[in-house]
């Protein structure tokens, strides 16, 4: 790995890349060109040619990339040839939708405790795991070795649910309560608002044509 | 409005002040400098006052930006000064979930018909809204005026439902299910990817300090 630094939007972009070599892979496809990539995620040939070259020479001109080796380069530079077991706070139908969700476990992660301070909550099934109270995450996070924290509480709930984490040495939190929350700059966060990208469709609506093509 | 191609992440972001204004506005806060806006969305105050500068010239040198009248620029810039009824294909927990999200509504958005193809969820209730059969959505599309689709259902069905909307002139899509949809290009579509932000973490759990800092 260069000592560059590498843009958000490039790794945002290779996991992308990454989910379409997976779902080719388990296709039986064999090579791939940087046209399809550009092509399965909406973005141009020349951008997935340059993000790539951040992490070294790829594929062969004039055939292409090896899926299967194109998907295991990208599997390992995100850091996922190993499992990330996480813990989600928040049992609600956020919190139970991304229990179930498909595209996490395909990816490595695995939702492997789900905490809750409501009673009506606690002692319920999501799938195969139970809710438990939000006093027993801490010893959760320890025993079994939990480094990624998922918030899926409400808003006024989040601030308190992150210094839980915090406290126990979550080294990252994915964030789904649209707040902004106070983190140490040690600890890593990233936000999903799930309106930003309602608001990106009606800016275009409004001003179709206008805004540079990059979807995403 | 000025000719020139706006950039995506410049959207992104505005979403992103034009939330934090709100939260201020509804606080009582009457100025704001782009320091502020800054650090409470996470990016440099240079980077707010170059995204501010693509739509006009706002705020005072050394005094800032009027909460109140920069609030109603983003708003009217994003077209959120009217509402937006939506369309929700998808009656499951992430379908429920986005159906009784505090975000969308404060923002204009307003999910007026939900649809599901499973008959232990149709006529249930989501707050509100009735859950109708699929077939009923060209309806409805019609009769409330929907431009904006949101597709929250497993990804096996998602093109389906994608279809239905295609046919019945939706403008806009927002897609949850993790796979790439074959949508003409005079419809606008944009994919949340649950699993992407949680690679970003990883990425940057592996390689911590070799990503340029970008919050979003």
């Amino acid at each position: 790995m260069k000592a560059v630094k590498i843009p958000e939007a490039t790794i945002t972009r290779l996991s992308m890349y990454s989910r379409l070599l997976e779902w080719l892979d388990r296709r039986g496809v064999i090579t791939v060109s940087s046209s399809d990539i550009a092509e399965g995620v909406g973005v141009s040939p020349a951008q997935v040619r340059k993000d790539l070259a951040y992490f070294g020479e790829f594929g062969t001109r004039g055939v292409g990339y090896n899926v299967k080796d194109l998907l295991h380069y990208t599997m390992k530079i995100l850091g996922l040839t190993h499992p990330w077991p996480m813990a989600l706070a928040g049992a609600g139908n956020l919190g139970t939708a991304l229990c179930t969700h498909h595209g996490f476990r395909d990816r490595g992660f695995s939702i492997v405790g789900v905490f809750d301070n409501d009673l009506t909550k606690i002692g319920k099934r999501i799938g195969d795991i139970m809710v438990h109270p939000l006093e027993d995450m801490p010893e959760a996070i320890h025993s079994l070795g939990i480094k990624i924290g998922i918030i899926a509480v409400p808003p006024r709930g989040a601030q308190e649910v992150a210094d839980i984490m915090l406290k126990n040495n979550i080294a990252a939190i994915l964030n789904f309560a649209p707040i902004a929350l106070n983190i140490p700059d040690n600890v890593l966060v990233r936000n999903v608002d799930l309106s930003v990208k309602l608001e990106v469709l009606t800016f275009n609506l409004k001003y179709r044509g206008s805004v540079a093509g990059e979807p995403d």
